[in-house]
């Protein structure tokens, strides 16, 4: 079976300069607070285990995420394009903005995707400036995607933004609701309010969760899972959140989950698939 | 055993101009993403076909509850007492009022009681022009139903409101805080934050909760239940949600629940004979 | 194994003027809406009967948390020194403060300290006039607090406040982040908000849990476990809220729960020693 995963950060180009390869011991130690061990890929920062450790996970391909962030550094999209033809079919790239100026954003967002990246991600949360994800602000942003079928990938789980508010998804069901055409992945699933999201994804048709490493060994995860195997089957996303956990140790755990077998290739591929726009 | 079935729209009057009728296709989509298949009687719009399922699960009584909502359409205090007449003993109706003008609203309140009905149904995310259930404009309604030892039936939960803020039980714990001698249910349970209604439950005695549709097979649900079999035995109302959960299935997927067996009676009769005032 | 109840209230002083025990009867509806049985030593208010629980409970030392509470009434910083005097080797106490006058305040921390206390308690959404765990006004206490290594106990959870906006953890969790060096214990673990405050404990190191009496039977438990298990074993509290819950059964009732057995000796002493700094 052929897995896409729809968050890994391979160890190249600006991803270098971010904390999660900067500061090994924070990235480690994070690790092992899902209860996992480190990768070898990540700890050497080599390509060449990375692509071992995909292929042993059958990750056909991995999803590059762009950043622009205050808090967390950035990756410009000329690097996910770049990481992208350098591994032709293995990477698929997802753009990023900097929203403070709407003009400019819109024209970043169209430069990314002249680039052959498949989606805009947006981390509202993480701006220089933090942004409530239903902020004004991001709603000419938000209008362009919808209006050209450009999937975003929104931020919002985890701790992205400076307190818990940031991610109540009251803010992203305004959106889901406000803009019903636009596709909508929510990176680490908006944990941990594990029970109000899954509420939105159960009343957005629009909105597909990628809980990733916080489906793993954390609290609400058997709730995640009960989504999985009913209403969310079909906009359930597969993410490793690679490198803070390793694409081969998260993919041998994933498959044990009481995830219904006849479910796994839409989990595992079909969805991001979908979602993206690569076809089935 | 006898059964109160707490929630239960029969294919009759105003009820057939509303989506849950008149859309049969967006309803079955629902009652699937629960994990149900539909009921015969709701595709067929079968009253007849009602009674039998009603017998089958062994449910005595149906609570048909009012509705005026801008949202979800309107079935007036007069067709919900025409249905309790239609069909002796086998119905308990409940109104629902206009709340934009006070004095109307509480013309409303008495005029359902002489027209027998045990009750009001409040949606205050659903009005046309969506309200907090702590808006001040519900105040002097609340405050009525207090002193006459009117129970009122609230809608927060599910998609009641523009947005998930509308069901946040900040809300709800503040009415049952501020009147604390009005019995107050709440459709739906306030899920999905169930966590949070459980605790309001725990600290206001004057609170029942019916989760009926959010029950099934929904994130939330182990909670719902462990406070079913515990502080809350008292105050846990059964309820199909019919048309949405069919009647007979509800039944049959409820009695397999982990719920005490001594508490059945309790939950499924009782505590809405009691909330209602029909006697034990 | 030698154990630290971190929430005891022995039948002393002005305890025997709050409700916890003025009230024997509200206490005892609590205790067995948490489906357990009064202890004797609550119902005779019998420190012999006490001390008997604590030694069968191997609790050698319990924690005595002052109070100044326009709710729940008060228990001066003297009244908790006296106890701890009184029963040698048995008691740590905390202080507490009236926040309204922050001179006043700071007073009362050195004061607490000269009489031997260990830290000081803090229970914003109970004074007279209710305050977030956030509110500006308690900002020069935490900073007091943090710079003299205090470690401070914040009731945030329960019923702590007017309604159930104030035990929201996005309120700890800015404190928490404003103040990277303080210290803070949240008695009743911010319950009912689960999943949320397991999320601010994962993100602030500087957070200790006390889930205490709402770990008992209540929803959300298996959560709270799962955390204790894992990335929050260090900081996980170990507390009865006696006598709200007995010394003895609480203790009985917590060592069958699925906690792993290496991790018991940090998480019923190591933790509260930590903490409140007595050294492990």
């Amino acid at each position: 079976m052929r897995v896409i995963d729809f968050r890994l950060r391979p160890p190249l180009k600006g991803f270098l300069d971010m904390i999660m390869y900067a500061d090994a011991k924070r990235r480690d130690a994070a690790t092992r607070r899902h209860g996992m061990e480190p990768a070898a890929s990540a700890q050497a920062q080599s390509m060449e285990l990375l692509l071992k450790e995909m292929d042993a996970a059958g990750v056909a391909i991995g999803v590059v995420l762009g950043r622009e962030s205050g808090v967390y550094g950035s990756v410009s999209n000329r690097d996910v394009a770049d990481i992208v033809q350098a591994y032709p079919g293995r990477f698929v790239g997802v753009g990023s903005i900097d929203p403070v100026n709407r003009r400019s954003a819109i024209r970043q967002i169209d430069e990314a995707l002249g680039l052959g990246l498949k989606g805009i991600n947006l981390e509202p949360g993480s701006y220089a400036s933090p942004l409530y994800a239903d902020d004004r602000r991001l709603y000419p942003i938000y209008a362009h995607c919808e209006d050209r079928q450009i999937p975003v990938v929104v931020m919002a789980g985890g701790s992205a933004g400076p307190d818990l508010s940031y991610t109540n998804p009251e803010h992203i069901d305004r959106v889901a609701g406000d803009f019903p055409d636009l596709r909508i992945a929510l990176s680490h699933g908006a944990w941990p309010w594990v029970h109000q999201i899954l509420h939105v994804a159960y009343r957005r048709p629009n909105l597909y969760l990628s809980p990733d490493q916080y489906l793993c060994n954390m609290p609400g995860m058997d709730d995640y899972i009960r989504a999985a195997n009913g209403f969310l089957a079909d906009r359930f996303l597969y993410g490793s959140s690679y490198p803070f956990i390793g694409v081969e140790r998260y993919a041998a755990w994933f498959r044990q989950l009481p995830i219904k077998a006849e479910l796994m290739e839409r989990i595992m591929y079909r969805n991001a698939a979908v979602f993206l726009g690569l076809g089935e």
